[in-house]
């Protein structure tokens, strides 16, 4: 019974791990979409709807079945708590790299982003698919170091977001109303896709020590 | 043993019933504090963050135990599973209040809105309150026929948003980038807190129904 719960978790995990690589490349797409005005990537991206609902959707219906027939207990609990979890953060992160790509094709052929930002979301791009890389690791080492290193990521994050701010505000600003929306708009879900990874990362680390992970 | 678990369920899907019409009030209170510039309410409302993490976190640790004490098959085991997820919700829920809070509290004593787009963030504060209000009774009364209408309470507010897109870029607007960008992120707020309102009915009509409720 045990071995088979072990064998079933593990599948999980690993598939778990893979949804959260092909999160980051889905990000790396959305990100490369925007910047180069590449509708095929945008859509692309978009286009992976269905596929990432029905992979989420089953992993959720395996860790329940996961409670169900094998009835865990303690830090096997946990891990199959923790994984559904985990599940529902991937699923955003896949959602949130579509926003993104949506944002590139409704704009196309024009680039939506002006030179001001375009390096500000260019490293918020490397970092977001770096988050998501260092998610999937998390996951399939159980390694709270990495959640250390996520969640300084995430703060970087944060910071890129507020200097978008600052520059949309600024009074050098001369793109208009439109362009600053959209970057506010891909500012925060950036964000976001690097909270669910940290979150996905906490829940490991949870694991791991026993305690939450705060910062 | 199955009474224990009732009752603690009980007990649990109350709370949760609860917590969904706090995220209610905390919008009620997030809207008018952006409407009328009143520091009072946004800080009121964001001083709860702490309040609303703990009770999130312990009907989180309540579900775990649940499971773990009670081992509940078949609907039981659907329950606490949706409960995990309409935690999760709820907290959510109650953080985009905080967020809009805090945009009145940083703009105060301006009124960040715009009279133009003033009238559509007034109804998506009542359709967000009373979505928030529909979930907790549908946790309530198990009612899937409310989860319907909570998707078409849904809809509304995602065309209330593309309004206020209309509104912002087009040419009578005169209130330049920064209103703009508030305006854009408010209405990302409220139709983020609609969905979550509409997981949550989706949850239950999932209980009730046993197929998941698609629209």
């Amino acid at each position: 019974m045990r071995e088979t719960f072990r064998a079933e978790l593990g599948t999980l995990t690993d598939d778990l791990a893979r949804a959260a690589r092909l999160a980051g490349q889905m990000m790396t797409n959305a990100s490369t979409a925007l910047s180069q005005a590449d509708l095929g990537l945008a859509e692309l991206v978009i286009s992976q709807e269905g596929d990432i609902k029905a992979l989420c959707d089953d992993m959720d219906q395996r860790c329940v079945k996961l409670l169900v027939l094998q009835a865990p207990v303690a830090t096997d609990l946990r891990m199959v708590v923790a994984a559904m979890h985990a599940v529902g953060d991937v699923q955003r992160m896949c959602n949130l790299a579509q926003h993104i790509a949506k944002i590139a094709r409704m704009k196309h052929p024009a680039v939506p982003i002006p030179d001001e930002v375009r390096p500000v979301f260019a490293r918020m791009g490397v970092l977001a698919t770096s988050l998501a890389q260092d998610a999937a690791a998390a996951i399939e080492n159980q390694d709270p170091l990495s959640a250390h290193r996520l969640a300084q990521a995430d703060d970087e994050v944060d910071a890129l977001r507020r200097r978008i701010f600052r520059i949309l505000f600024s009074e050098d600003w001369s793109h208009g109303v439109e362009p600053a929306v959209d970057a506010a708009l891909i500012g925060r879900y950036y964000e976001r896709f690097a909270d669910h990874a940290v979150a996905i990362a906490r829940q490991v680390s949870f694991l791991v020590t026993g305690s939450p992970h705060e910062r």
